[in-house]
This record gives structure tokens, sequence and C-alpha cells, in this order.
């Protein structure tokens, strides 16, 4: 049998991998991105659940509107809106997806023919990388600065040929880089959009927890021309084993979303759509206050722990939100075995070239997550990455 | 903006539609191919998710292992091997999906290129040609006989060049025809697919679903290289708002499907997938001794129906399970204006053209569907049904 062109690379064993299981009972993983449980609205969905499944059973175990349910498409729609910015307009279609990766997909194909080229941030997000690839398009990396993505180098990039379909950004708490992009680079990402013609799927979610700084509208919200489509989900708000997530956008792009997502597998979940349905009905801002709160005070914490431990030669991004922090070593360091030393440390944290789309061997950065690790642990930890830094950057 | 060519064919609005929303109150739909509410487990679903939600949240709540939880795993194999064929074997992988559909979806990504040829029965589940399209594939159907895929055309198409990719069948009380495929056939399908190294992935939703006749093996049972991987779910034995199925292959193939589904969105909702897995260990023999009475009732009802009352140059199938019968009328029937006619008269069928890759205009037939109508409406609705076809059959 021949398999196709876009499964290839997936037969061939990645060779720079930290997220392996170890057996380190010691071991503080700084390596992954997932939400605290202590977190997860447990007795509120314990609470949601029993009401739905005894109220309207069939709602939760029929098959439901392709597409996503209507309800809780307007509870995203009120979600988002509630701050006043009109994210989610009237002429938008918001697609329930599962998880914000699968509207990753359904945007590639929606935009993207075999070897089409998607603009990536480089770097950006590492399973859109996988998620890209899987759909037969060819991601693309687009220099990164400090405030997010380089405009001239997206320019650069946008004019090339063959034309770019598709450019996917993370403006807010960057994955991996934990950095948020400026006003003016929202609204230059929407002329420049605009100007070559290429659609924009923005990926925002780490939006809620935002704790320094003020909230900066959405990509989405400086476009005016249905250019912009915006996922996010549930992963981070209420918990990622619901796989909730949305995509949204105007027009026939909106149209297009619902259709794939209707294609590829009729609708995610009733249950979860129902439950988040429920949650965001009755409101979240006591739960989100409660993570912002949790996330800041890890994050600042981190920062903090960074700038006393760190040989003054390292670089790091400070984070107004999110879960993650990029470390840059001096020139000469050789990362993948500052990371494998720091593992024997019991300390692991993922190497930075696993996340850009290309030049990956030569990044010198590493990604720390403070979503997981309590408090003791992260001035634990970053004592010992602090002490590494100090002998890998004499 | 560019969009794909994929998405192409789903911008253009399909002509012929019975599935659109009626005022009518008196109507009976015999168009919808939904499992009967009645039939879902409502009571050991509370039960069971409350025990979950209660013992173990976070096992819900959070991220679970990419691909589909292991426990669910072994407890599709466990069932799919209760017969005593080995249905799951030790070299097989399973992947837990959205629906069966999403199987599909990833059997088109995982062997076509963009352009590449997907072979069908024709008529096949209309859904399947969507998800086809969707991923860049062309859709090509092979004839269809009363026991299954008709050979002969079979290997012409096989044998045709460029290469088809990937051969899709639902062997059992096939969708729309309500046929089963003989075993002979299974042997030779397996046969062709090695002859020609052409995959096949069997879509078997409707297999626990038989009242009349023995369990025939699965396809995948006759298949001695791992060419053949099997797709199922729990829509039609447990609830279709789960969106829980699977799908199994061996070796790289199993691997690929996994890999693919990781990509994708990298797993299924979690609660659906423990409380799927509860279900099947506790064990399912009861409800599904309950469902397989209630589709022979309905079935075999509708059957006597037809014989009763239909015109003696229709012909229709008589299935030995699942939800279909398959109605074809004589030449010159114009079976649109049939339809909607018939709807004009309260009863709601579907039109079989669209269940066809090609050649779907000049279909004379249309799919009955008993999974939803009362005894007292499919008795209703066939006599007006009938009276139909002898105004239609002069």
């Amino acid at each position: 049998m021949i398999y196709s062109k876009k499964i290839q690379p997936f037969f061939v064993p990645s060779g720079e991998s930290y997220l392996s299981n170890s057996d380190d009972p010691e071991l503080i993983k700084l390596s992954i991105g997932n939400p605290p449980p202590d977190g997860f609205p447990v007795d509120r969905i314990r609470r949601v659940s029993a009401e739905i499944l005894e109220e309207r059973p069939n709602s939760v175990l029929n098959y439901s509107t392709a597409g996503g349910m209507d309800s809780l498409r307007e509870a995203v729609t009120k979600f988002l809106n509630r701050r006043g910015d009109i994210v989610v307009g009237p002429d938008d279609t918001v697609t329930i997806t599962t998880g914000g990766q699968q509207a990753i997909s359904l945007a590639v194909q929606l935009f993207c023919d075999d070897g089409d080229t998607v603009l990536v941030e480089n770097p950006t997000f590492m399973v859109a990388l996988d998620t890209i690839k899987s759909e037969g398009a060819v991601p693309v990396g687009v220099k990164m600065d400090e405030d997010g993505i380089d405009l001239d180098d997206l320019e650069a990039k946008m004019a090339a040929q063959p034309k770019p379909r598709l450019l996917y950004i993370i403006p807010d708490f960057h994955n991996p880089m934990g950095v948020s992009m400026s006003e003016h680079k929202r609204r230059e990402i929407c002329r420049l959009a605009y100007k070559y013609d290429i659609p924009v799927l923005e990926d925002n979610p780490y939006y809620e927890l935002r704790y320094d700084g003020d909230f900066l509208p959405f990509v989405k919200c400086y476009d005016e021309h249905g250019m912009v489509a915006l996922t996010s989900s549930m992963s981070k708000i209420i918990a990622p084993g619901m796989r909730t997530g949305y995509v949204i956008a105007r027009g026939q792009m909106g149209l297009g979303f619902a259709k794939l997502k209707t294609a590829v597998d009729f609708h995610s979940n009733s249950w979860a759509q129902r439950v988040c349905c429920k949650l965001m009905e009755e409101g979240m801002e006591e739960e989100l206050t409660a993570l912002r709160e949790l996330y800041g005070r890890r994050g600042r914490l981190m920062v903090s722990c960074l700038e006393k431990c760190c040989h003054p030669s390292v670089r790091f991004t400070r984070p107004q939100g999110g879960m993650f922090i990029w470390v840059t070593m001096p020139e000469g360091v050789d990362v993948k075995r500052f990371a494998a030393e720091l593992m024997d440390n019991h300390v692991m944290v993922l190497t930075g070239g696993q996340f850009f789309a290309s030049g990956g061997q030569d990044c010198r950065s590493v990604r720390l997550s403070y979503s997981l690790a309590s408090e003791e642990d992260i001035v634990k930890a970053i004592e010992i990455f602090g002490r590494m830094t100090y002998k890998y950057c004499e």
C-alpha cells in the first residue's frame, strides 16, 4: 500500500524529545504546558453534569447540531463579547471543535492544498507544526521579536511566490515564548492580511490567563474585512479533557469551517458542549479570577527566581499571563546538553529547537512552564536551573 | 484569499436534500438513520458518570493519552474479541476517534494525497462522500449487488491507473442498502487487497444490530496481511452524542492512525471515553439484546408492510439487521417527484441519488429507515408509501 506524502514525516521518529516518561520520583517537570488540576471547577462540573443528565439526557446522548450546539455558540459569543469589544459579530459563524487544535487542522484544510505554505511564528506551538504537516501543508517560519512577529520578515514572506495560503499566530502569552503582540502589530497584521490577501488564524487559548497589564483586544477585533479567524478553547479556563474549543470567522470563511467540521466528524462530544455551555451561562468570573491569581503567583515567582539565580548573560521573557517563559543562553551553549544535565539534576525543561519550523538546530533557548509546579518546586527547580546556567555560561 | 480545492464542492449548495426541517406535525420521518433514544442506557450512564466524576475527576478533566485512553482501547479489544474471532490482534493499534466518521477522514489522510482515488460502494453512506472530498480525495463508485460489492467491477477499478489508494466498504447492513456482504466476498475483498496492494477501510457501525441470521466475522478477520482497518463506534450501541468511535489496524498502518489522530485533535472527549469504557467493562449484553429486539420488530414489520402494500414491480432489500431498507422503483418512475409527493402525504424518505459517488441522477431508489418510527407509524407510513407506488407504477 502507498501511504500519503503527508504521513511520511510522522513515521520518522523525532530525534529530540524530553516528553517521555521518567521514573525519577524527584523530577520537577517544567516541561509540560498543562493547566493545573487544582484549577478545574470539579464541584460545579459534577453538579451541572448531574442536572443535565437528569433534565435532558437526550440533549447529551443524541446527535446534536452539525458543527456544534446553538446554545454553546451563543454562550461563547456572549463570553467573548462581555468586555465590550465585538469579538463575535453578526456575520460570524461559531464552529465548535475538538479543542483549539482541531481548528488549526480545519483552517489548513480550508485554505491549503498539498504543498501549500502556512506562515507560522518561528518558534511556534510545536503541535501546530504537526497539525499543519498532517494536512499536507508546509509550515514556514517568520522571525519573532519580544513584542510578537517581525513585521518586515512577515511582509517579505507574505510577498513570496507561491503565495502563502494562511498565517498562523498566537498573539497572547505565546507558546513557547510567553510574549504578547503589541497593539501596533495587531493592526499591522490585519493591514498585511488585506494587502496580500492572506487569511489569518489567531490562536488565543491563554487570553483569559492575563495576570499583569491590561487586556488587549483580540487581533480579530482589528479586522475590518473578515480576514482573521479566531480559535480558542475551554482547555485553559475549564478543563482540557473536555476537548471543547471553537473557531470563529466571518461570512464564507465561517461557513467553510462549519462545513468542514461537519464533513470531518459531524460534531464534538455533546456532554462536554452542554456542560461548558451551562458553566458559561452561569458565569465563570470567580474561577477565572482564581486562575489568574494562581498563574500570577507562579509566573511572577519564576521570573523573580530567574532574575536571582541565572548567569547575567542569560536572557528570558517576562510574561504578563499564560504559562510559559522562554530562556535563551548566550552563544556557544549546547542547549541539548544543558537540558540533559538539568534532567539528571531532577529538572525537566523543553529544548527550544522543536518549536521551530526551520532553523531549530541553532536554537539556544528552553521553554519553562510554571502552570503545574508548586511554588516550593519552582523555587527549588530554578535554583538548580540557575546553578546550571553558571556552569554552562563561563 | 484562496480557498483550497477541496472546500470548493462544499460551497456549492447541494440541490437534493430532504433532510431539512419541516413544520408538518403529522410527518413520519423514515428519512433519518439515527438510533432510537428509547434505546439509550440513560440510567446506567447517569450512574457511571456520577461515579467517575466522584472517584477520579481528573481522569475525565485532564488531558489523557494521545489517541485515546488505554483502558478504553482494552475494553474495545475485549468487546470485539468476545465471540471468539480475533478481531483485534496483538500487533493491532486501537485509536479512539470522534465517531466512526473521523476514522474515514483519518484513513483518507493516511493514504491519499490531493486528487487520489478512494473506491467506494455505489451507493454508499453519503456523509462518507463528503468526508473523502473534504480531505482532497476523489470517491469513485463500485457497483453493488444484493450480497455486497460487485467483485468484477471492483477488480477492474482496483487495476485502473492511477492506482486507487483505499477501498471503503460497509459490509454489514449497508447504509443505504441494508444488505450484507457474503462470506465469499469478504474473503475475495482481502485477496484483491493483497493482489492490488490497496488497503481497505471496513466501516461496521451496525454490526451488533443483527436480529436475523448468524453473525458473520468482520472482513478484518479474514485479513492475514494487515491490509484491512476496521472502524466502528458507540453511536449505535450506546449513544451517538458520545461521539466515540475507534479505528483498528495492524503494524505501521495502526501507528499511522494514532499519529494522525494525535496531530489532528490530540484526543477525543475524556468523559465519553471513560463512560463508554466502564459500560463495556461492566457488560452490554442486556442492552444489546434489547436493541436487537427493538430493531428486529421494526425492521421485520416494515418488510412485511412493504410486501403487503407495494406495487408488484417495486423491489426492496430484506435486511437482517441495522436500520435501512432500499426500495427500488421500476424504470420510468421519477423518484424525486415520488418522494416529494410522499412528503406532501406526511411521509419523509431519502431519495437514493445522493448516496452515489457517480450516476446518482439515474437512481430510482429511496432509503427507508425503521430505527426511529414506532410500529404504529411504520404501518401507517408504509400504507401511504404503498398507495403511492401504485400511483407511480401504472
